[in-house]
């Protein structure tokens, strides 16, 4: 007799589920419910929909090959059928059947499985302010939002626009708002910097800055405590603490959180955080009833600790899993790192493993070292700078994360990406500075550099944890920068070429500004300040390691560098820049 | 007493070597001996200055910061003594003094050391036939050689160039005569393949294709037997096996070999195949002698052998350990497994760990995974497809090498590069199948699929090594295509649109080449002969690998799979391809 499964939720863990269980089991029976009209979709895309780069929305549903995912093409292609519009009510685990209901038309009926799948999702968080819920205000969530913002857009009726949070779906739709659509656009963020959690504040800085040259306003620290009506019903203004703002149009993207009502009534381990309780083979506290995607909870593979990763890259490999035990195949989902990258105009910012912040607070010794280098050979005309900050385990020299941040022509860089992608394979392994110091990436000219800037970040990080190399953060660099009393107790020493230099020199004075290029140093030593901390800065921080490590030979050690230079704090957002 | 360290060869590892261990210890005494003039270049950037890419050699010989690494900036900015023009003559290891020569003024003297550093590399192979010393033929070994060539091209003296030798370097060459100085090109390569020993056929087949549609003329299975010369000495003719070969330049690219002789003259351990034998440390068999760079050998961390490995990004990660070692830093040099990247015009090849031909050489039960796959989500504008193939061991399913191939625009584009890194990440860490599942690789719809293409690899080698999915070699469809009479004993089943499929039913007869499209096979499956193997073949491979389950599931099991399909096979030089 064929296998009944039944699987909730057709987005993405559920229908990649059901297609590849198919292929494993011919003959079982695979259903999928959704209450949506539209599924299978990639909810990533959204942005992308809305800024119009995608056209239609019926991209966001074809296959590569520009066949619709519609419910026919489930039952012709794969053998799977669907039922959209239907909601499941209620899961009875003990006659093995789900109560759906028609909505349409209301009609209710059972189902019957064997086995099923929860694949329920995650639902965008709202605030709970007052008028979190006016018409025009959106959470990114499904397709008929998408569809509806679009609309909005493409009629006119927005000129100007506020997103709510400053992650990167908030980022990606300020961008889509902004960039095509020439919408003005503010971004409010509690948190004291974007992408919080995700990457540390210089990183987050360097996204801040490009944001505001693209013409975005973006507010940290600021929460929106109150959205406004018009006479119509419309949301016509955002209140934050600090003032408030007319708009047009409120995106609010402010995390989400796991749906897992059917799961908890059916009796089944819910967390208190609200995910799905799994094993690594997926199934729920009841083994016949598996769950993979938004709506679970999986093992962090560098904290070794449960949490909420609501990922699509994630949804589609869990699909896998699921598929495979259904199908007696023994796979597992052994936890995830938390890999990430985005495009925000023309820069591109990736993250994988723990950020400085996150391993402080889960308890780690920790500490970075970061890097600003060509991502190609510097005589490769099309080269750029890749920031990478990698962050490891005093104690141990375990890798614990890895960030990166570069500029992009008009065509999308993948510099970042090639970084991130090799960091994740490492981390995930919990590898050494070491693993990284011999990393082999891939080299050529026009790809790479011979010293890799990952492998250069690893050099680094091996100099610091060794005590070869002492830093100063560019947080602390910033803060005593705005600070005059403690401006008192230290001096730049600025080793680029004088005339990068004499600017600074002309702002803040030479005591306080010193310049004496780096190829000069060991002839004019004499002349640096000796009663003062000296912060040795270049471009890069390659060549104010070297200064270091000449002026400690010489006895001059009250002296810190740079991590990342220049290359760093002129993509942040300074106000004493000078002109 | 400051140490005495001397180091024979100033390109890479050398000056590397230098560099760190005057960082680790100041009051050392380091001298660098080149008898070049020209040291501390970049040799992988030759072609892109030939090309005019790159429009001074100082170019490739200067720091990200637009220094001259010449002998004064050795000196000012490292502390470091170079002497070039000077020619090491031997090695005294008794009275630890080298013997040198200036080269301009024949005056010799000797120079002690306690420790020193032979970083002597490697030195190109020129056939050994007739004219092969001829003027106008040149190897690329030196900045010099690029020079000459460079000004043979701008004064106008070649019009037409023949590259021997298929490798990286020769088809870096091909590109830079062929592209931006119009010379009319030929490579001539004697193995059946360009690229050989580094990728596989297929690969290399798709660069010999677009090679050829950029107008270079590639000659596979075909050696030079003899240069001719014009009346004023000048090459003039390549003359091969098969035809004579007009030309005005040739470019001899046949491999490189260490340069040991001063080691193997002063006693030191020296392989059969002539790298000089070093320990992880980097140290010849006298201990106070280290040895780094194209002129050593070291362990290939996939087969565990030593081999021969000439790469730049090797020489600098040996430098470091070179210099730790000699600072009293245990670093060690555990091996490599070959990662390798190029561009040739618009299309970027790369490789990491074995081909499959390699590895069925070295005696691995070795079989392949391939995919053609979009880079970006299918709906981002700027998508296109990358091509992977997995090479795995079926005993136990670690991966053994991984190879990349994909067009690019007017950019270059990094995304073989990112999937090359990552693939180098695990294997040099001996990982398997499933941790190539498991790889969780950074995801938006601007850089890649919720389920990364190589990820997708990994799932189609999971099928293929637990024999879920049977696929026919490109090779072998494509001698099957050749063969008329093989031809009756099977059917191709196009599985694409039928406009797509129409122009081949038309060629080869709808017997030959049977037309159902995907999403109808499970309806018309009764239309299919069942007296011949079926050839299940689509864009990419993904809908043949769903069709074979399919048909498997109802008995039709005399199918096979061609992985990668059309994405593949219309990238390769075929004659027999319908216009």
């Amino acid at each position: 007799m064929s296998t009944k499964i039944v699987i909730i939720g057709g987005v993405a863990a559920g229908p990649k589920t059901a297609c590849r269980v198919k292929r494993l089991m011919q003959d079982s029976q695979v259903t999928i419910i959704d209450q949506d009209s539209l599924i299978s979709y990639g909810g990533c895309g959204i942005p992308y929909y809305v800024s119009g780069d995608v056209s239609d929305e019926k991209e966001l549903r074809s296959t590569s090959f520009h066949m619709v995912r519609d419910e026919a093409f489930f039952e012709n292609a794969k053998g799977v059928t669907v039922r959209t519009r239907t909601r499941a009510l209620s899961v009875d685990r003990k006659s093995k059947t789900v109560e759906v209901e028609n909505i349409e038309n209301g009609e209710k009926d059972k189902i019957s499985f064997d086995k099923l799948v929860l694949a329920t999702g995650s639902r965008p968080n709202r605030l709970p302010i007052d008028g979190a819920d006016l018409q025009g205000v959106y959470t990114i969530s499904d397709m008929h939002k998408a569809i509806a913002i679009k609309e909005d857009l493409a009629q006119g009726k927005v000129g100007r626009a506020v997103v709510i949070g400053g992650g990167a779906i908030g980022i990606e739709m300020a961008e889509a708002l902004g960039d095509l659509w020439g919408v003005e656009t503010t971004v409010v963020e509690y948190m004291p910097q974007l992408l919080p959690r995700i990457v540390d504040k210089t990183f987050a800085g360097m996204v801040e800055k490009h944001l505001r040259d693209k013409g975005v306003t973006v507010l940290t620290s600021e929460s929106a405590t109150r959205l406004e009506r018009d006479d119509n019903g419309w949301v016509c203004r955002v209140v934050t603490g600090e003032r408030s703002i007319d708009t047009d149009l409120v995106v609010m993207s402010v995390g989400v959180r796991a749906r897992s009502e059917l799961a908890r009534e059916a009796g089944l381990l819910v967390s208190p955080q609200g995910g799905i309780v799994v094993n690594n083979r997926l199934q729920t506290s009841d083994p016949d009833i598996y769950a993979a995607g938004d709506c679970i909870e999986t093992i962090n593979l560098v904290t070794g600790k449960k949490s909420h990763a609501p990922m699509g890259s994630l949804a589609n490999r869990q699909g896998r899993v699921v598929a495979d035990n259904l199908a007696g195949i023994a796979s597992t989902f052994d936890g995830w790192i938390g890999t990430f990258i985005l495009k925000a105009f023309n820069v591109s910012i990736g993250a994988t493993g723990l950020s400085l912040e996150a391993a402080k607070a889960e308890g780690y010794d920790a500490d970075i070292a970061i890097t600003a280098q060509s991502d190609r050979a510097h005589f490769f005309p099309t080269q750029t700078v890749v920031l990478l900050q990698m962050v490891f385990d005093r104690k141990n020299r375990r890798v614990l994360g890895l960030q990166g941040f570069s500029s992009m022509g008009e065509e999308v860089n993948d510099n970042v990406l090639a970084r991130i992608n090799a960091s994740a394979a490492l981390i995930a392994k919990g590898a050494t500075i070491e693993d990284f110091i011999d990393l082999e990436m891939a080299y050529a000219p026009p790809f790479a550099t011979a010293l890799d800037a990952l492998n250069a970040t690893a050099n680094v990080a091996d100099n610091v944890a060794t005590g070869r190399l002492r830093t100063v953060s560019v947080e602390d660099f910033l803060s005593w920068m705005d600070n005059r009393d403690s401006r008192k107790e230290w001096a730049a020493l600025d080793i680029r070429h004088p005339a990068e230099a004499q600017v600074f020199v002309d702002t803040f004075g030479k005591e306080q500004w010193v310049s004496v290029p780096y190829v000069e140093i060991r002839k004019r030593y004499k002349e640096l300040p000796t009663d003062k901390k000296l912060i040795i800065i270049c471009d890069a921080g390659t060549r104010s390691s070297e200064t270091q490590s000449f002026l400690d030979s010489i006895g001059m050690e009250n002296n810190l560098v740079l991590g990342g230079g220049f290359n760093v704090i002129r993509r942040l957002p300074i106000n004493w820049w000078p002109d």
